[in-house]
């Protein structure tokens, strides 16, 4: 199978301010993307890819690490590539890092203009709805008028959600994976746990840690820890660590006893030694905020309405974070609404993170997706 | 219907060391404790409650406070008193609150009197059994050779399991509610987040803050606020909470949107003003290292063949945190030992804290397990 080797991000200046949700307006930034494959003389084969919390622009192929590390592979390598489910001998696909994320465009580590100091708390709350709107003026800027499909795992499906509802014309399919149409009140009590162990980790200052040269990191681990928690089926942590020690017994102190705790706490220590605090805070933010049937009067049927794509949604029976239900749920709403859905529910067991595992029967599920969007491509002599 | 009015907890010395599992030994130490209903001269109505992670000996009557504040109830105040599903004009109840607690017994902001300085991170870690011999030395003081029952929910439930193994002959009846016979690696792991938060709050000072005049109140905020979201099921938040907002619209800030984001920040600085950090961590422990199954390779029902008494188990079907599968371990394991029991599933709506509300098959399934316990005394002439 070919590669896409070592692929270098791109880098794109808005210098017009941006209108948010909140009111607030964000002056001239930058968002930094990669692309893969070529987009064709009818520019209709492009495929946006969104991405969810910790994940950035870099999609997949290879990626030099900035430390002059070893590269590693974007966070769906196995999903995106020559000859795979996404296949990029075929779709010039873009990835995008969201505003206010840390991996390259605009977000709270970058001076604002105003003051030439770091944003840091100041960055403007940013929602789902804001992030699509700036990757729909990238969209303008690459001569994408309109997209073979949007898509996206989790918060990254939201995206591609809310897509279909701020520019239905402008996408042929969206694809929505192991999502939901609004967080459950469980959801958001999470997300507000890991937040307030960053907001009173003293390293925080209020946001402002840059200018002491310190990072919340015990903050930060804790919000990992607890995130990383619901991401996981509690089977599939059954069978990992169950009751492992890590030294054979019981050491009747505070160190490491369990497996578990082993790797949750190593998994909590490389998000922290990477990850922005304020980000973190922004992005948890995003996803609260979420829920277009909020317009109207909680009716997802109504919401929907005005979407014109086609669907392929997916979730997974070990998901707890977004459980299938939530996905029965925009199905059912898109039904409603006589649109053309394809819905697959999927037996894995590794919960949430499932959308970032290989199984042979979701990956198929999105391959045989794809093959029906280039199918319709070709037969319009678009290809 | 009677009352208990308010309850006067009495202290016990014990001046002789207490060997515990880790090898360590406690110097001379006091248990507090409360008593309802009066000992028969047979001494044979004498039932144990033991408490879970929170609470303490103050299990049921009225407790002034000792702020001066007006008097609270007991956390099982619906469950044990005069005409209640333990009845205490029939029962002899005894609450006593486990060593390394924070709310009378000795622990960790009790002087060591190896020093004369508070425990702190040096009071010994204690188990599940090493609370089970505490309390059998305060049932040879009270003169109470045998209990008609020993009983308690969640980490009280493994103190009745725990007695059953230890002191088999002790108990006629043991009583496990909405209780586990072990934790799973998520449970675990949840407990671990809960103990970083605290470890890593630079207020916790190793466990020496007692010195430092101040508390690690972030972190044991944070644990609460974790905890708290175990103890309740989804569909409970849901109907509770769900996306209400505290001002009727998005905020684009990080203080409180969301009802269940006030809800849970208030239940974390409550707990966070009385409870110590040092007994949260202990106690987290306890739970995490129960598994009597544990010295016979796992093999639950050779762990319990030593086990003489009936049992009575209730789990509730939207507990996630010790789920009714949980319960069925045991009971298959105690069926396989031909021992009697009873159990019950009951499907009310409050997730684990289920086992402290007032459901009327609940209650209505303990009073008659009491029912039968009691006619047994009478039979036999020792009521």
């Amino acid at each position: 199978m070919k590669s896409l080797g070592i692929v270098t991000p791109q880098s794109m200046l808005f210098p017009q301010p941006l209108a948010l949700q909140s009111g607030a307006t964000l002056a001239g930034y930058s968002l930094t993307y990669e692309t893969y494959g070529t987009l064709n003389a009818a520019r209709s084969n492009a495929v946006l890819v969104c991405h969810a919390l910790n994940a950035s622009h870099h999609v997949a192929g290879m990626h030099a690490d900035v430390d002059g590390a070893p590269v590693s592979p974007g966070w769906w390598d196995n999903m995106v590539g020559p000859g795979k489910p996404l296949d990029t001998d075929r779709f010039f696909v873009i990835g995008v890092n969201n505003l206010g994320s840390c991996f390259g465009s605009t977000g709270p580590m970058h001076p604002d203009p105003a003051t030439g100091k770091p944003y840091g708390a100041s960055f403007p709350v940013v929602t789902v709805e804001d992030w699509v709107k700036a990757q729909a003026l990238l969209a303008d800027a690459l001569g994408i008028a309109q997209f073979a499909a949007v898509m996206g795992g989790s918060l990254g499906g939201m995206q591609a959600l809310a897509w279909t509802l701020l520019f239905p014309s402008r996408l042929r399919h969206c694809v929505v994976i192991a999502s939901t149409p609004k967080l459950s009140a469980q959801n958001i009590a999470f997300n507000d746990v890991a937040r307030q162990a960053i907001l009173t980790d003293p390293d925080f200052h209020g946001g402002d840690f840059y200018a002491h040269g310190v990072v919340p990191k015990n903050g930060l681990r804790v919000a990992r820890m607890v995130g990383h928690i619901t991401y996981l089926s509690d089977d599939d942590m059954a069978e990992k660590f169950g009751r492992d020690l890590r030294s054979g017994d019981y050491q009747f102190g505070f160190g490491v006893d369990f497996e578990i705790e082993s790797y949750l706490r190593y998994q909590g220590d490389k998000f922290a030694g990477y990850f922005d605090a304020n980000t973190y805070l922004l992005i948890t933010k995003a996803l609260d905020y979420f829920d277009p049937a909020r317009a109207y009067g909680g009716d997802l049927t109504k919401a929907l309405a005005k979407t014109e794509a086609e669907f392929l949604l997916v979730s997974f029976q070990t998901d707890w974070r977004f459980a299938p239900e939530r996905s029965r749920e925009m199905v059912q709403a898109l039904v409603n609404n006589r649109r053309r859905v394809t819905y697959a529910e999927i037996d894995a067991p590794h919960g949430h993170d499932a959308f970032l595992q290989d199984d042979t029967r979701y990956m198929n599920v999105v391959r045989s997706y794809y093959q029906k969007v280039w199918n319709a491509l070709q037969s319009e002599g678009r290809a």
